[in-house]
């Protein structure tokens, strides 16, 4: 078992630094603890509190008298090796040290405290993650241990990272578009375990679909292109650098003591390894969110679906700038496809349904294009908030209340057998949508498994990257050498 | 005075097509008109309906009785021309054509009804947009024509587009950014006017600060690289292009009628039109938010200040892939800031407060690196919602509660005080957060001028834009060549 199977899924937690100061750090992450559902013993440890924040205190590790699965330490880097050592003794194998101060600053003091965190880990077998991270999300086991609320928990996403802040405080942004995350691991200086860990442990995890790493150095290259590879083969692994500038070098050092490589080099450690690399942050969730959800296509042929054409022009010239392409239906599918639609209606591909406003006809189109065997995949435009043109109207036509509730509860239904329809043909379909989660009908589609962008090129690079993983995972399967 | 003037700004507008059906696009739209807060007159045109919505309907425009200064058009295709005709007997000179079914769809007969319609134009004198186009948007005077309810209407941004989906089905997006338009013409098929009519007359308005195009064609190169390089000598002009591939070429073709040309030819034209070319819809209005909001920098030297080390590390990385720099610090320099920061603070350039919980700093530490001399422009990255950290504090200490408050007073005095550094020091400020504009924070910075982006390479693409159009507005100027 991977020592980090035990620290992300812990029976217990002990956390250092945690009072009923609220400026602390270790009493944010306390109350997230206790917050967000984690059903574990939860036991601060303090010198001097008899309770914080209302559950009973322990004044040192040893007091607690049961094993403690994980302690996370909250502490002045000072005496992080001192209690880490009083944690050893009493039993405690598994840690999450978030306290800063060692090798990330300059100066040899950081790094001579490190040597001694490292030291003492290794004299009780204590395996870490830290120092100077975040902590942890496993919505698994429902625990947070970061300062930051409300992770989007759930998904089959999970992220490890060099930087803490990536891993938590991009909830808000997640939240907003509606992806989420399953787990989070921030890695900090990584003294012991580092993101090739990481990949070993989520390689096993069943619920994790995809997984992203946020990277300023790779430690151990070798370990990490083997455990990268061997992950790829059974779920898609994305990653982010941003060592390879001048600054963004100069940047990375002094964050996590990390000796960076030029961006060249790291983009041959990534193709060696089967990892798809996205430009930043957001790029890389717009990627793992299609990844982890999708059936990947069998070519690069793609069909687009819309009610407006720029939208469909868009999509048609990012799909085939990102190397796929939008072939011109054959005439026998055209023929179906005017059959089905209005007068006003473009069949060739893009189909553009300008004026029809039959919105349920999308799921036949969509199947229609599927079963022609014309397409690997499909991309959808369309007025899917139609009930909010209402809003207005329904100031003046007040009658038309009672018509929307109904006409609403059979478009989500719809929207749910249209999201069924990627999987029962084996081709992705990808949405593009400028109504973001706070409309039902895009939460029914996410909810059901579709990714939504809102932009043409955001849309085709997601597409893309499922064309790029199947090549990448039926290479490192076959050892053959498929392309595009 | 230009002809968009008057239609962008009636004092009385006719609607053909509303009805007391809800189903129907003129309905939706004049819902609209009534709905947004437009202050002129307001005619519905039915033939049997005695009031449309509450209000007097009337049978045909000659019964309005008095002088209606737009009209707009939502009727099926074949009854256009002669609607057209009554509206021009009656007086009647500003038309918008909603209607499709013209040179865009296949085969002579749609190239025909424009011919027609452009006929009985000329013959009027009537100027008009469309058709198939989806109507106008002002915020100057409170007028939503579009089937699309709550326009995120103010600020000062413009956008003339060839696809009318983009300037209506676009506003939950925005919205959700915080980005508001001031202005949206769409302008279909462009039998009258065109892009560059719409150049001519936004040049001219005051209250916009930057334009946005949406391009498919451009059926007037020399005239519209000469409004082009008028407009921006005085404001930027940001487009996009989606013609120049073969998917988006057909599609184009099947949406306005337009003939596009190879992505080479466009870059070359927007190059001698001096508008900046952006990759779709989203990074557009990224731009055109920035442009429209913040000084143009005089030189690519950046600061970053963050208070965590991974964004830190992207932005430096992304400016720099972005042809900005980073510079190190002088001594000097950070003698001050490690004067004005903790003992974590690596002040550098990234400045990474790391641990830092004294937010109030950031308002310091800016106004020294522009004091300084060292940079032109800066990135910020910061926990601008640190109220959100005590959510789940609050449910534990529940004394905090009149804690946050106060503290969150002064935190936004202070957010719109750091908000005008920027203007005092004639440098562009540009700041990164996860945080949306459900964040009381992200608002206050917003509603004092600066723009927010969710990534790194999008604060940096944003900055890199400023750059762009300095030397573009140098160059138009100067007559120089001035460049990066």
């Amino acid at each position: 078992m991977h020592p980090l199977q035990q620290l992300m899924n812990p029976s217990s937690i002990a956390i250092f630094g945690a009072s009923n100061n609220p400026m602390k750090m270790g009493s944010i992450q306390l109350a997230n603890i206790l917050e967000t559902g984690y059903e574990g013993r939860v036991y601060p440890i303090h010198r001097s509190e008899e309770t914080v924040m209302g559950i009973p205190a322990y004044r040192s590790i040893a007091e607690v008298g049961e094993p403690v699965d994980v302690v996370q330490l909250v502490l002045p880097t000072e005496v992080v090796p001192e209690i880490l050592e009083e944690c050893g003794k009493a039993g405690v194998r598994r840690a999450i040290v978030i306290s800063g101060g060692f090798k990330e600053v300059p100066g040899d003091v950081g790094v001579e405290r490190e040597r001694q965190l490292e030291e003492v880990a290794a004299r009780y077998g204590i395996r870490f993650l830290g120092p100077n991270c975040v902590g942890i999300m496993n919505s698994l086991c429902s625990l947070n241990t970061t300062t930051i609320i409300e992770p989007p928990m759930g998904g089959s996403i999970a992220f490890a990272s060099q930087s803490g802040a990536y891993t938590a405080m991009v909830n808000p942004y997640l939240r907003a578009q509606g992806i989420r995350m399953c787990q989070t691991l921030s890695v900090g200086n990584e003294a012991d375990m580092d993101l090739t860990d990481c990949l070993d442990y989520l390689r096993d995890v069943d619920e994790v679909k995809a997984v992203g790493l946020y990277v300023e150095t790779i430690r151990r290259p070798r370990e990490f292109i083997a455990a990268a590879r061997e992950t790829a083969r059974v779920k898609p692994v994305v990653a982010i650098y941003v060592g390879g500038t001048e600054a963004g070098s100069r940047s990375a050092l002094s964050h996590t003591g990390a000796i960076s490589g030029p961006d060249e080099l790291y983009d041959g450690l990534f193709h060696q390894a089967g990892v798809i690399r996205a430009e930043d942050l957001d790029h890389m969730f717009d990627l793992l969110w299609v990844l982890s959800m999708q059936p990947l296509p069998a070519g690069r042929r793609m069909a687009v679906i819309t009610n407006s054409g720029g939208p469909g022009s868009s999509l048609a010239y990012h799909l085939e700038k990102a190397g796929m392409v939008a072939p011109p239906f054959s005439p026998q599918l055209r023929e179906k496809l005017d059959a089905a639609t209005g007068p006003l209606t473009y069949t060739g591909n893009p189909i553009d349904l300008t004026f029809e406003t039959n919105i349920f006809i999308f799921k036949q189109l969509l199947e229609l294009v599927y079963e022609s065997g014309e397409v690997d995949g499909a991309f959808l435009y369309g007025i899917f908030g139609a009930p909010d043109f209402m809003v207005n109207l329904k100031k003046r036509l007040p009658q038309l209340q009672a018509m929307e509730e109904s006409w609403d509860q059979g478009y989500q239904a719809f929207l749910a057998e249209l999201a069924e329809i990627p999987r029962a043909h084996a081709g992705p379909l990808v949405v593009m949508s400028f109504l973001g989660k706070g409309s039902s009908s895009i939460n029914t589609l996410i909810e059901n498994g579709v990714a939504v962008y809102p932009s043409a090129v955001r849309s085709a690079r997601a597409m893309r990257s499922l064309l790029d993983y199947d090549r990448i995972r039926h290479n490192l399967v076959s050892g053959g050498e498929k392309t595009l």
